[in-house]
């Protein structure tokens, strides 16, 4: 079976498929191949980036710095006005549309081997643009990555090639019979543009990019300004495949702004732009989501709650939560933020754990593990945005009690590295204003509530009001169980029930977790559900005598 | 192969079938069965609509009239606030999504069994309130709307069915196995609205009232208070099945309104109403398709055009158009407008007939059918709305020539017929602003191009900017055929090439042509594709320590 039947098929059992190995170790992808892809990202820092095939820009742009030194990268990428790149794409539109569907997924699924060979790259440049910690650097802008773009890529073949192309029409009409030859084609809506977030730069990026290549439309990437260099990479990996097929590099085009020259909304408002993917802040988001006669793909901010009602062991439960809300210090948009816990307390087998023991726990297993060297620079990494730093450490919820004050904690490798281990606080269930909305970065709520039935309606309340793309719950009860998944089904949220040990709530796998599902204002969208793909190409018929 | 079964597998195979025969001969629906259903209009004329199971209203409503007798039909129907319908359907709805999809799609299966009962009332309730003659009435009311009902139940079933309910998720972490269960729901987004049209009343309404039904969804059906009677008697239908099987009525609620007291625009804005289906006029379309946090899928207005480049035998092409513009007097969404021609003339065989001599064949042909009294009236039918005939009659456009006067004619049956035959108007192509928005009724167009390159690219301008719902084209040649189905597809419209004889570009088939592409300003919805169902509900998935 091909990878792309093997990826459909695996699309269809929703059972544990990775295309692409998360494990780093030489065994997997060879003796040098860290050495080799540390030594091309060292090589490449102060230098123009010029991998890419797309041409000459109008100049040179780059203003990435990374959080665990604290100082530029010095990488510069060709700028492109806004109008010359969708121009370019128009001028590259026919030629990729006109190839057939199968034909498009194998050269996208070549990029991905190409992709793969730079996963060692991609990694540091991972690292030292988002500030995440070198393993997830790797697993999720390399092979998670390359695995949700292979997703896209299959869903988007399979939804293109899911009904005949030709059909004979017969209808007896008594004395004779009508046939008619029927034929359909998918045709892509046009130039699509993928405006990319600074804290997964390509995880977030290729699922709408691969998306929109597959179903014929030329994309337009436009990263973040923090976080160029990993998509970079794909997106050259790309245009080397194109080319060497005889096409145009245009049909997939990195369009990098700055600060001082921003193109977003220039590029999301050209009339010939018909497809927007976008990952980041909901303002933005949902100025996009506005545009008029654009297909749009949003995955924006929420506030994703963990209810604690019942479990067999509170310790266990402790330390996956410090795990959860330390991974990446808080800045997945699957990390929790709002822990609902009964006054009452929790219910551990036959005893229940008062509340103030609940929270004491949680204070320890984050605490814990912030300041376990061994494990914090591994986990926590640094932070991305000097203004979540700010944010953080200047947070004052009027009326809550700090449980856990922010703590920078050193990192053994980089000294200057931007760093800090998540805060706690208290909040009563009555303010709700305080804990509805999302504090991205390492904050973690505990919401007292009345009652487990309290807990679920506002978790629920906040997830329909403001978004949520991930909850976690844990009970023993099985009717409480239902009536969470009812509920929070209702809010279009996702629910992670009872986990411990080495599986996390943040963590949604490619072939199996829908990632958002389009129903809540958390985005509008759901990767990579039929929808993601079918609204990017336009299915229309031809008929004729036969 | 159950019903469902067989029209889930004609969805994918694209050839004919039809579940419910549209011939409405004794032999097929019975001896009685037109005479019966007769009887039944007939006694319903001048006295309230007590069908329904969804209890009293806060008084009756009515408005219907007869375009064959332009007298009342005096039919009352209950008028129910708006918010006391969504409040009806909001309580509805637990009951309604826990079904499971498949017992849901066998009740609305049942349902269509019913309407097959009274497809001869509801014709003559068709012909009454629409003006469509009896065959038309009896087919597109009745069992072509059942076939699109019942694709849509099809459709809807298969989504929501097509991946695994639950799946064992085992990825091998070296030392041990994580294991994860997991299930998925699909979950329906809340209260639908079914906004209906003045002429096509059941055909335009079932396709959006079964999809989300059968996604799990309220339904509150909102006619056009022009065209109530056909889609009240299918509503009834629906809420007899509903009441039998123990569930409430209130799942499918008819909310009918007057031109004093309108609902539409509450109802659609009501924050509980997530789906809303719209066939109708652009500027109440356009309207919907704006309202925030909304699911919408519309069917708008379209500028339909045919291009002449080629034939073998230009009489018959004369005679397919002559048909299809005088089918129903012009009033079907797919009923063609403009019929470009190039100057130099049409080639037939080897000879190029000129211009005026085509347009002298066309404007014969049109003509000749309206003054034939054994196909007139089974043909034109009745004008719906006093308003489309003051319209074409007092029509004027600035430089054009007047090739056939629009003309009543006399209907054998009803002395008092609102009728038109098609009046023909010659335009310039450079005269764009008089062909370019939809002359809704009985207008044709015939504009004069400098050659078919021409005629290809302002009908595909014309798609692009106002949309179209169809395209008919003549040539012999390849090369032109290739070229109109290119720039067709790009302007999302389905083109029939060729069509002579007795199948005409005005006619869509169940289970075999998307009706609208979504893909143009015509509608941004097409039936049935998966889009129109995938977008009524959301994925959730659930995950939990195996």
């Amino acid at each position: 079976m091909s990878l792309l039947d093997t990826a459909i098929a695996a699309l269809h059992a929703r059972t544990f498929y990775a295309a692409f190995p998360e494990n780093p170790s030489p065994d997997v992808y060879g003796a040098d191949a860290d050495a080799q892809g540390r030594a091309r990202f060292e090589a490449q820092r102060g230098q123009r980036f010029t991998e890419l095939l797309q041409g000459d820009g109008a100049g040179w742009a780059g203003q990435e710095e990374s959080p665990y030194e604290q100082a530029p990268l010095g990488v510069q990428y060709p700028y492109f006005a806004p109008d010359t790149l969708v121009a370019n794409a128009q001028a590259a539109f026919d030629a990729w549309r006109k190839l057939r569907p199968a034909r498009r997924a194998a050269l996208l699924a070549d990029a991905l081997e190409g992709m793969k060979s730079r996963f060692f790259d991609i990694a540091y440049a991972t690292m030292h643009t988002t500030g995440q910690a070198f393993m997830m650097s790797f697993q999720a802008s390399g092979p998670h990555a390359a695995d949700r773009a292979l997703e896209a890529i299959a869903a988007g073949l399979e939804e293109q090639t899911r009904f005949p192309e030709t059909a004979t029409w017969e209808k007896n009409m008594g004395k004779y019979t009508l046939a008619l030859h029927k034929t359909w084609r998918a045709v892509p809506k046009g130039v699509a543009v993928v405006v990319g977030c600074s804290t997964f730069p390509t995880w977030n990026t290729v699922p709408g990019m691969f998306a929109s290549l597959v179903t014929g439309n030329p994309v337009i990437v436009k990263p973040h300004p923090g976080a160029v260099l990993p998509i970079a990479i794909v997106v050259a990996e790309v245009q080397k495949v194109l080319v060497a097929a005889g096409l145009s590099a245009h049909i997939c085009q990195l369009g990098v702004d700055a600060d001082d020259r921003l193109i977003a909304k220039d590029l999301c408002e050209n009339p010939a732009v018909k497809i927007i993917d976008y990952t980041g802040g909901a303002a933005f988001g949902e100025y996009v989501e506005s545009l008029p006669g654009k297909t749009v793909f949003t995955e924006k901010t929420g506030v994703n709650s963990i209810l604690l009602d019942s479990c067999p062991d509170l310790d266990k439960v402790a330390q996956n939560l410090a795990f959860s809300v330390s991974l990446y210090s808080g800045q997945m948009c699957t990390a929790p933020q709002n822990i609902f816990v009964p006054a009452a307390g929790v219910q551990v087998g036959d005893a229940l754990v008062p509340y103030d023991d609940v929270v004491q726990k949680l204070a320890a297993a984050v605490q814990g593990l912030a300041q376990n060297p061994k494990a914090a620079p591994h986990v926590l990494g640094a932070i991305q945005n000097p203004a979540t730093l700010a944010r953080v450490q200047g947070l004052a919820l009027a009326g809550s009690r700090e449980a856990l004050a922010p703590a920078t904690y050193a990192h053994p490798q980089f000294a200057n590295a931007r760093t800090c281990a998540p805060a706690i606080y208290e909040v009563e269930a009555a303010q709700i204003e305080q804990f509805s909305q999302e504090l991205f970065g390492p904050v973690l709520l505990v919401i007292k509530t009345e009652n487990t039935q309290q807990s679920i309606r506002l978790a629920a309340q906040l997830a329909r009001e403001h978004g949520a793309i991930s909850c976690g719950a844990y009970t023993t009860d099985d009717t409480i169980k239902e009536q969470i998944m009812d509920e929070m089904s209702l809010a279009g949220t996702p629910v992670s029930f009872n986990l411990v040990g080495g599986i996390y709530v943040n963590q949604n796998a490619g072939f199996s977790d829908f990632h958002v599902t389009g129903g809540n204002p958390a985005g509008n969208a759901s990767i990579t559900n039929p929808e993601f793909v079918i609204k990017r190409f336009t299915w229309v018929g031809f008929r004729e005598m036969a």
